[in-house]
């Protein structure tokens, strides 16, 4: 299990790396961030990934503790008494194995292995977590990436023109087994009296059923991370559906912060957002032609208010709290670049297929 | 317990009508099919209905099945045995009270209860499949329909210009607690001996907490399906996004019939596929101009295979399958309508925000 | 699928067998009935297997239902709308097979699976009862049935003087397991629009698993029922621990019956119950000296209410509900046996070690 | 939350003191250690507290983690960018408020909070152990230990002799709960994209209903093992039940170190535990007839090796395993005391009813 366990450590670590590499390539690649599956404010690629390699952080934290949880050795006889064998066997062959010990019935207690199996199933989860936000990414009307596919790979038996996210849809299949290892670990802890042997046949199973499965899992992920198709170019076109209207908030804010009261600038700003809705029109031009807004503030200030500089200026610091190197300012990347956000040169080797 | 159910079947029944209705309104409503969020091929949005419609007859049969074990009573005595009251008295109580009654210790055996509380749960994954279902059609990108919103209603208290499917989201969600009350009502089957009362504490919290919720869950699933706002006309640019490479299967079928090798055919349309992906063309066009297609199919026939008509001509077969009354065939439709499949005008009224 | 549930079937078929041999048996073998691990009322060893029979005959129809669940086919294309076969093909093949149809998508509709894997997770759960019900008999201080030994066997490989019930254990264990693999049976069930794979990676694991550890559970099951060790002298030993206290019921309605209020009578027994319990004296002595009690009734109408007779004079009624042929009464038994209750010879060969 | 786990942490503390409470006051009072339900080896009924008091340290340090882990804030818009606000203002409000912080999207990712209430099931599971070693204690057969019963407390509502464990049953049941709100919080992690509103509903369920039913649960727990009512001399007795068989171990051993093979001397042993068994004789008498023993063993020798002196002479270290002040050796109390080990006067005062 301890080696079970550094393996898993392993594979986290692969998975960040994989998702800091890719943290650091689409810093600045502009797409829309999306709450209740409906476009919400810009954020970058990269913002995506800073956070998944904070999960993973945390992740990497709770694989610690589930090591330290289960590689307990006990060797203190048949009822935990010592019996037969003083303590400091016990001490010294666990030292030297670098397992821990504590006091133990029949059995290490089994509260520390049902922690671990908890741990596991929580790492499952945060992989299917961000799993299931690359095969949203992957939809066809999406478009924004693709889990990678082979050339000459069939994408469907039936189907030759689809190319399908089956490998990020059996990571989240294999979440849902590790959450009932994990439920049958906590059934495990209430044996009877100094032992039952209950927990004995749960656990030949669940233990490397659930270990192989992380494994894979990791393993796997941090492959389809680093071979993903990126398509920034559509996750431009994707900002650009609602036409500004994501922008609702700063000129919300602005009116606010200019005297309006709370409630009537929602409602003007509403009122904007539904009109260039019905016209299909660039949110700032609809916005400006509001009467309650344009009382307040230029075409000008409301075109800076809704730019993607304004909205994406603070990234650096989601780097920094995610315990990653911030990027450079956009500023700095455009001079060396194609001099606007979006246009990271080394971001555009893909178009969607 | 037992009048929770009755409640319970009229929700489902509810949810079954507005299926029901949807299946009758949209049957000729064609839009594209997807598997792992990608386009697969052309269904018509009633079809899913006829499906939903289905899975919730399931769904009552289920919930009659849930009565039938938990609506049962006991006057046994302390220990099952009718030591103080003969059993006569227990068989004509229960009858008055229109419940059954079988062998029992104490208590009625738990199995009963755990397998009406599988059956909430089942029936809360039931819903929560639907209404993911939504939740995907209501995303921005895809837009094909939208949860119901109250004029005035804000979408979002911080971006005036979003409309969020937080019901359907919440629907989700609770069919997250049903699985768990199912689970405690599963740990509850082993007690001791003639009884121990450690399910009694679980069954006050799950038998009301998951009967209430299920009923909500119910009567909300039904006016959500009413009151969904529907969009025919983005169902149809969403089918025509892949320029009619979905009829693939069409054309390799078709080829193979035609006496070429199945991975001959596969690689002729795939190529087709692809060529069609990548020169933005429509897919009877670059197919006709593939020579490993050409050679067996003129471009008319080619066409012709990858028609929506062609890929709908069964679906009142699926509503008969499902319990439903199936839709006149198109034709018949058409001539009393607009003339061509997705032009039926009693399913034009909404245009996508 | 169809047919692990047919040898599941089959496997329950044997435990509802063994179950009602036992039941035979044992019928008129006296013990204490237990509520909360305490002594309650008087019982007979049979009584506990008619009631293991009739759940096992719920277990049945349980899986019955599994299997009409499960073993249904489709052969309806990539998005269930028969657009390359007509649907006719579906329904003779699947009639061919002995598979049942439905309106399906891409695959047939996952609640079916949930239900069916919630069925074995709920057969597991009944096994589990059982085995936990004699393990509580193996117990040292219990004593009354053990799970069989072979000669030679180790109990303990450190303690020579142990017989543990560890296969009984390891079914309450692997009861444990299936709980967790119906739990991803049910988060199977929202699948993405018309099919994602997501359930496929779940169902390649639990199938197998589910089914194989089932069989194996009900197997075993059969067998640990059929040579258990019983030793119905020691069952009279531990119900006569409480010099007939167990009757205080009987005692507490009659008086009533004849006029007592309850609470005064419940007060009176149980003050005789303390005094036989402090004094080590047989309840209705210490019944027949509270003056409360001796009010109303002659010691001998006493003796009589908490005579083994009176307490089991309804046994044959349980075996009727639980769909047994009833047991000759007892009169009739005891003219051919020994005469007394718990003196039937069929059932003194063991001795409790 | 953190305010509740604060409360919860309170909980476990009180539990924790009353486990050592009794750790102490039973370091001393001999019984027999049972694995399987069946009787292994001595221990002291302090040693069960000794485990006790380590695993609830263990609950301790996860409910630490656990706060750790949910006390987190966010104040970073919409989409977790700080579009509106600098990255300060959250850093300096939950500073203020004692709250941590990190990257976040529209909330704090729910793998926090998953990680929590998977550690609150943990603790239930715990006390779900200890409340069913008390219950197994409880029993008829057992009654070393019982639930308290106020005086003129009803033990049944229809058995006026009855005294139950029925507050230490529900314990058992109200961690069955606690185990589906985990499962509940499991299945939150994977919101899509920067968020959707799944969770809330089940947090708004899950959050105050575990942490209540958990302050709930250690605080009756903590009563319940203070109220505890302890039957040292039927320890005692059924310690003697087996006539010293529990030390079969030990002669096991000696004979090995005599350097018999580890076969023979486990067949002489078992040899005489059967014939001890048996004839209804003491161990040590058997053992001394058993010619394979005799030859390597005095009488004298094989008593003293049987004795419980021998057995428990390591129990302080049990208790400096388990993070508890170690008692004085027996010899020290024992000259203090009555002189023999189980004759500890302050431990004398119930008797078992």
């Amino acid at each position: 299990l301890r080696e079970s366990l550094d393996l898993l450590l392993q594979g986290v670590q692969e998975v960040k790396e994989a998702a800091a590499e890719q943290a650091r390539r689409y810093a600045w690649t502009p797409m829309i961030g999306r709450t209740h599956g409906v476009h919400a404010e810009p954020i970058t690629f990269g913002v995506k990934w800073a956070l998944c390699y904070e999960e993973f952080s945390r992740a990497q934290e709770r694989l610690r503790k589930a090591k330290e949880e289960a590689a307990v050795g006990k060797i203190s006889g048949a009822v935990g008494t010592y019996a037969h064998l003083g303590a400091w066997v016990e001490e010294r062959v666990c030292q030297k194995l670098g397992l821990g010990y504590g006091a133990s019935s029949q059995v290490v207690p089994r509260d520390r292995h049902a922690s671990c199996m908890a741990m596991l199933a929580l790492v499952g989860a945060s992989v299917e977590r961000w799993a299931t936000e690359l095969r949203h990414l992957h939809r066809t009307e999406v478009g924004e990436a693709q889990e990678s596919f082979a050339p000459g790979q069939k994408g469907s038996s039936a189907m030759p023109h689809k190319q399908n996210p089956v490998r990020l849809e059996r990571l989240c299949g294999l979440a849902r087994l590790l959450r009932g290892y994990g439920l049958a670990a906590w059934e495990n802890v209430p044996l009877w009296h100094e032992r039952d042997i209950s927990h004995s046949s749960v656990e030949r199973v669940i233990f490397p059923d659930a270990t192989i499965l992380l494994d894979f899992m990791l393993a796997e992920f941090a492959v389809l991370i680093r071979t993903l198709r990126v398509y920034p170019e559509r996750m431009l076109q994707n900002l650009e559906i609602s036409q500004g209207r994501y922008a609702s908030e700063s000129l919300l804010l602005e009116l606010v912060r200019r005297g309006r009261s709370r409630k009537e600038a929602y409602e003007a700003v509403q009122q904007a957002a539904f009109a260039s809705q019905q016209r299909q029109e660039p949110f700032w031009v609809s916005a400006a032609r509001e009467p309650r807004i344009a009382k307040s503030l230029t075409a000008e200030e409301i075109e800076k208010l809704v730019s993607l500089e304004h909205y994406l200026r603070h990234v650096p610091e989601v780097y920094r709290r995610a315990g990653l190197k911030p990027p450079h300012p956009w500023e700095h990347q455009a001079t060396e670049g194609s001099g606007s956000l979006g246009n990271n040169p080394e971001t555009q080797e893909n178009t969607f297929p």
